[in-house]
């Protein structure tokens, strides 16, 4: 049960190391792109592995509602239908019911709802949750939560904290033993930090793969962020990975990274790669801007991904404006590309001990910001 | 100037050969995908060659009006601008400029109009036209000319076949003489023979490196196009390619290539592509129909596109439901692959004398149908 993690190297609270599934390695510090509906929107499954994705996640909720979780199952599982054969994560659904379904009625059971597509009727719950993660034949499943959003008052927070680790336990009993695939429970309680503690012993007696740290990126800002994170990952289990759910952009994964974080998944650099945003060392570049316009360059030109290797500015800024899907299309690969990117630096930076110097570096050039017009004719 | 081009092999009507142009060559009969705005939309260059396209067509009214001409030019022309460095052949604007600008106002010098996405004032001539593809690059130019709507009475025809030819005359020489470039002029004159005959014969007249049929697939009907079609290649020079403007259905470029037409453009393709619609060899198949949503079968069995080589019927089915851009890049994908596969069969058919044979196998196949609906668990 469970997968192998092996920890190659550390570098303060950072990790480097290998989380070995039965469909391939996971190379961690991890960004994990999201294929919400069975695709990472604007890109082949070939072309998320050329990026360096190791594994993708896919979301519970928009699958069970469309196509639904039999189907897929009847369809030979998530991996055939979307054409991916390496590790896929699921979310278990209890963030997004509470988000995007209406007519929701929460109660010990679980989450009564209607979709947003159809109106339909469905229920999620540990035990539902755990089935359709089973249809869907998801290598890493995650426990069924709540998550309130912040702020909320502490009892609140403690009430729905409780609320998920009671689900917690029965996500555990209905998973059962299951070779070849991962469970991952999820660490709640807010900016709390006895809740916080009080979740993650709860979470340690029952006994998971992998544990998440969720109910931030909710709105609460990068410093209370931050400052949960300075002790929440350290409550978790050393020898398992530590999944920061929903998190983030580029100088949040790196401050994660550095206090022990070793998973990611983010829609950003997919969502903004359809609003005309590229994400660069130097900082989010907004292509639909007029400076764009008749600049010869590339996005990055130390970017080796296929819009910056054969693409100028003036072109991207082009598709963008006039919404070519093709501006989607290279945009997405290119943030994709530089994510993992990212993640790679990052992971070689811990691996020879240099954290510190690679971080000073990010944010430097994060600081210069992105490269300045050109000047003269045909600028 | 022009471009050789060898006619290997003829039955028929129909010839097969290739256009020798200096950025590679043309295989014929050529099916031309269209890239409208520099893009051939939801398809990167690279997969558009995949599919077997030598060239691509660009299109010389939406691009003067943005990006502009003059910026394609000083960014290195529409080859590297859009990242594509085959054949492209641009049109002339005529036919667009009358289908989409505003305050249009037709003179023995051109046309004023208003663009149709800022409203701003320009004005296309035989020299303009000829300009902004000299910017552009294009490899293949196409001659300034009028296209009417039909039905439209045979003075109204008459007139404007007689000042396209006074502009085909103007076209070439505002072209003049540009080594590696070929200028193309455009038969016109409706459904009336005799009028196709003297457009012909002025054209010949003036001299080009090839021949446009213009003023076809206009609302016509497939039996009045080729009723034309039955005599107008004639009229045209043999030893140079005839090129069958906005055409067509599959039906309709088979019926063309058995009538002597060496080249085609189409957003049929592409445009049904982000519809949902994909074109095999049974004939067109919406993918958003309810049939196909447990279907494990792909779009065809035979073809070696990576829509039909990786994913199921059911997957197409629930991304074009979904409306996730995979739908439209995967059936343009196909669908242009298909294109070209029906080309390719029609070139080897031409090459072997066996061209009936191919026609009946096409026809046959497409009265079939699409495959039947599986029945049974899981259907």
């Amino acid at each position: 049960m469970g997968f192998a993690f092996d920890i190659h190297a550390r570098d303060g609270c950072a990790r480097t190391g290998v989380l070995r599934t039965a469909r391939g390695d996971i190379r961690t510090p991890a960004f994990m792109p999201v294929g919400t509906a069975a695709t990472v929107k604007a890109m082949r499954p070939e072309s998320v592995a050329e990026t360096g994705a190791d594994i993708v996640l896919g979301n519970t909720y928009h699958l069970m509602l469309r196509p639904g979780a039999e189907r897929i199952a009847r369809l030979g599982g998530l991996h055939r239908f979307m054409n991916w054969d390496r590790p896929i994560l699921t979310d278990s659904g209890g963030f997004q019911v509470m988000s995007l379904a209406s007519l929701r009625k929460l109660t010990e059971e679980g989450v009564r709802f209607a979709s947003h597509i159809d109106g339909s009727k469905h229920m999620l719950s540990p035990e539902t949750s755990m089935e359709i993660q089973r249809l869907l034949g998801s290598d890493i499943v995650m426990a069924f939560d709540e998550c309130p959003a912040l702020p909320a008052n502490k009892t609140r927070i403690a009430d729905s904290m409780r609320l998920s680790m009671r689900w917690a336990q029965r996500s555990r009993e209905a998973f059962g033993d299951r070779p070849g695939h991962a469970l991952f429970g999820i660490q709640q309680g807010g900016l709390e930090p006895d809740l916080r503690a009080e979740s993650a012993e709860a979470l340690r007696g029952i006994g998971f793969d992998g544990y998440a740290i969720g109910g931030l990126a909710v709105g609460e800002g990068q410093a209370a962020m931050f400052g949960v994170l300075d002790y929440a990952p350290d409550m978790l289990p050393a020898d398992r990975p530590r999944y920061l759910m929903g998190v983030g952009k580029p100088d949040d994964i790196v401050g994660a990274v550095q206090r022990g974080v070793d998973m990611f998944d983010c829609v950003l650099p997919s969502r903004s790669g359809r609003t005309g945003q590229g994400w660069t060392r130097r900082g989010p570049v907004n292509l639909r801007n007029a400076r764009h316009r008749d600049d010869p360059r590339p996005l990055d030109a130390d970017c080796t991904c296929p819009a910056c290797r054969s693409y100028s500015r003036a072109y991207l800024h082009h598709v963008v404006r006039a919404d070519e899907i093709i501006g989607a299309m290279l945009l997405t690969w290119h943030n994709l590309h530089y994510y993992q990117a990212l993640m790679a630096g990052l992971r070689v930076a811990i691996a020879t001990g240099t954290l510190d110097a690679f971080v000073a570096e990010f944010h430097a050039l994060r600081a210069e910001g992105d490269i300045k017009p050109l000047t003269g004719e045909g600028a």
